[in-house]
């Protein structure tokens, strides 16, 4: 069994309201000096046998095409090891 | 500078009908075998100076219950060194 972590985040140059409503939420409950915030999506898929050649590049082009707006957004995908935790 | 990254999921006994959706769209775009889907949010959150001591436990604290709804949702954070990539 495979495990695949996909982080999807809004690229630098798109303002993410949501991170800053956090950062603003942040410093309201006394964390000082917080200088951003960024807000995205985490997935965690777990897959039969191994992800390898062909179905690797199929995962990646849906992380791209599925999981994120390649036009305002860019992933980070990783296939964990057995037994690593997925954060 | 710190960089604290925060991952928030639905507790598993909670049911993820996003992770649901998802799982139905990988398989009928052509990629077998995935048998669970968990969405949640991915934060990335900068800091100046350390996070140490009494800011480290506010921050798990903020995590736990400003990005988190404790009560469906568990989290995982970690704080990243000096140049570490953030995902």
């Amino acid at each position: 069994m495979a495990r695949v972590v996909v982080d999807v985040m809004l690229k630098p140059e798109i303002l993410d309201p949501q991170g800053r409503a956090v950062q603003g939420a942040l410093g309201r409950l006394g964390l000082d000096g917080v200088t951003d915030v960024r807000q995205g999506k985490h997935f965690v898929i777990d897959i039969d046998g191994d992800l390898e050649g062909e179905r690797h590049d199929l995962m990646h082009r849906l992380a791209d095409e599925l999981l994120s707006n390649p036009v305002i957004e860019s992933y980070e995908m990783r296939v964990l090891a057995d037994g690593e935790e997925a954060s």
